[in-house]
């Protein structure tokens, strides 16, 4: 597998792009379409949580066809608690991207990302559609990328190739996500692109073994939004031996898929809302998977611990704390933690470790964690980000 | 019932002060003793975290005995995850406070809080027990208060009298706790005393309810520690008809409890580290109170709420949302939220309100949510505080 330039228009057959359609009120790139030649066998994972935005709820119908040829994504308004009107809207720009590609608009999905509880602007996005249908292009996956930022930072994109049965296949990606990010699934966008044939139940298969070890394992805030979504869209043009089974090639395409949803899951936390730091929590000795879980996860989305890391403080004592409230099973006796390559509590108990070393392992742009309970086989893993001065700036003025 | 001066030394027959041993680096008081003339009956409740203090552990031994003399406190050294020698250390200060006191060691009961990991000086806090047992007094209520202080910004004590019988009864409670709270327990440590002559088993049993009304319903940070616990001490000179059966008596004095403990929360919720509010969240209208809890707890504990109302923000959305992710049952086309008295979200929508006043309505210092499922009879409230840039501040660099 070799990583290649480029997102969601890496793979054969794929267009997109961004525009400025006016709902950002700083004349930022606000729509993106990402558009498939032929109509492409889909798959989605959905937050759980219980409200959910009126775009999402479109999307969740359109994708039980089995197929579709555009993704459209606004950002800057969520289109989410803002009366039935929100439901018609995202139908109508359904319909109206439908009408621009010539496709039934069963075949679009749409996705929106911003503020919740305002009206979203049909017109805009309608005379941007005009635009974005108009210049997409093959290599327009980046702006596309950036026209779904929100609080993000930075463009998260990638591509990579891998061969399958002799034949060279594409996964583009790209995905925006910066607060409001946890598991199941943050406030976050991915849309995945490949020209690979692979039957769509064995797509869907690998989209949520790759989400649950990637975009489910990364947490900023621990806050879930509305309008959360992962589509992974597979148009087939690479012409490998259709994947219709769990065989060698369909472990190549789960293999690569994990590589592009992890990265971008990392990138996420790495660009948390005012993060200074990626931070690796790593779980080892559980006596279940579940227990690696939960100890990863409390740790992560402990603000102590994220707190200590942004003042470069070794304090460990917060990290087995997180663990003991987390709900795994272990014996606090028996406990080794390391910063880095520090190890500082031995059997529960704090160890004479050089102070500046430890500080030293958590000032570094990204630190690791590694816990071990000594009491069995299981790991699990976990990116978070630390929590600084900036996320409160961020978050303290968001809509206003 | 009525609101009376003092705090743990209200009670006939309590004596208590505050000192300084030496153990915090800034010279503050740091060592409080809490002592019954006559042998008290006392209930506890403990952390849940399963990673616990040493003397946390030693007090979960001695309160097994039903009856203490004396509360030993020291603030600056959690006591925990120090090693073997942790455990003797608490075992050999209430060794030493027993022969000061002149009563068997089972009958003293000890607390530490403050930094995790290191070993704890014995020595100080022995030479800081001569003085304190020598300077100990009726009026010494307010001493000790300030000894228990971390992080805390005030000292947090409060003292009621109310009658039974015709018999006046006091009781009086002290607590400190700032940061890492959340329920069971939070980062706290509690005190109560009463001159109630009530039977050991009702203590327990108005204590655990009292507490779960109160200090387990606020939320800083979402953070348990390991040395947490609130203690009851009932020493009966108050010479009332002995409540030993759910009477009108038992009613009167769970009534009574259940203010002081209430008062003391929300006190620890609005001296949150670095909060500039206090926030009660309250649910109504829901299926069962496990969904009015879980959503209360949701919105409490999410940063995107907390900074909002930091920054005078009415994001509305942010509060439905963590109710949507909170496991709660409720349909999000029938909620309404009002934020102080501006009715925002009806039936899961924006309503149009003057953003002017929702601002004012977040800008007090005491801010109130109420979100009304609108789908049945339960409800729940929880108490917090907003999330400013102290938070961050404080918690960046707590050992350096």
């Amino acid at each position: 597998m070799e990583i290649i330039n480029g997102g969601v228009t890496a793979p054969q057959g794929f267009f997109a792009t961004g525009v400025a359609c006016g709902i950002k009120k700083d004349g930022k790139k606000d729509l993106a379409i990402v558009c498939s030649e032929d109509p492409a066998a889909v798959a989605g994972v959905f937050t759980t949580n219980i409200v959910k935005g009126n775009s999402l709820l479109v999307t969740m119908e359109n994708i039980k066809n089995g197929y579709a040829s555009a993704v459209v994504i606004n950002s800057g308004n969520a289109n989410a608690c803002n009366g039935s009107d929100g439901y018609e809207n995202a139908l109508e720009i359904v319909s109206y991207a439908a009408s621009l590609l010539d496709c039934s608009p069963q075949e679009i999905l749409i996705g929106s990302t911003g503020v919740i509880g305002l009206p979203i602007d049909v017109d805009k996005i309608k005379t941007g559609l005009d635009e974005a249908v108009a210049e997409m292009s093959s290599d327009g996956g980046s702006e596309a990328s950036e026209a779904i930022m929100t609080t993000d930072t930075i463009k998260k994109e990638i591509a990579v190739e891998f061969e399958i049965g002799g034949q060279k296949v594409r996964i583009g990606a790209m995905a925006k996500g910066s607060g409001m990010i946890h598991p199941n699934m943050a406030t976050m966008i991915g849309i995945i692109t490949t020209d690979a044939n692979i039957s769509r139940k064995l797509l869907d298969n690998a989209l949520k073994k790759s989400v649950d070890k990637s975009f489910n394992r990364i947490s900023v805030d621990g806050e879930t939004s509305v309008c959360d979504m992962v589509i992974a869209l597979a148009n087939g043009l690479a012409d490998n031996e259709p994947i219709v089974s769990e065989s060698k090639s369909y472990n190549i395409f789960c293999d690569a898929l994990e590589y592009v949803c992890t990265y971008l899951a990392k990138l996420i936390a790495k660009d948390g809302e005012g993060a200074t730091k990626l931070i690796e929590i790593k779980v080892k000795g559980a006596a279940t998977r579940e227990d690696a879980y939960k100890a990863a996860a409390a740790v992560a989305k402990s603000p102590l611990v994220k707190t200590a890391v942004f003042g470069n403080d070794a304090n460990w004592g917060r990290i087995i704390t997180a663990a003991g409230y987390s709900g795994a099973a272990f014996d606090p006796c028996k406990v080794d933690i390391w910063l880095g390559d520090i190890h500082v509590c031995s059997k529960g108990n704090a160890l004479e470790y050089d102070e500046n070393q430890a500080k030293n392992a958590i000032a570094s742009s990204e630190v690791s964690i590694l816990i071990d309970f000594n009491i069995g086989e299981y790991e699990d893993r976990y990116w978070t980000c630390d929590f600084s001065y900036d996320y409160i700036k961020i978050n303290a003025s968001y809509r206003t």
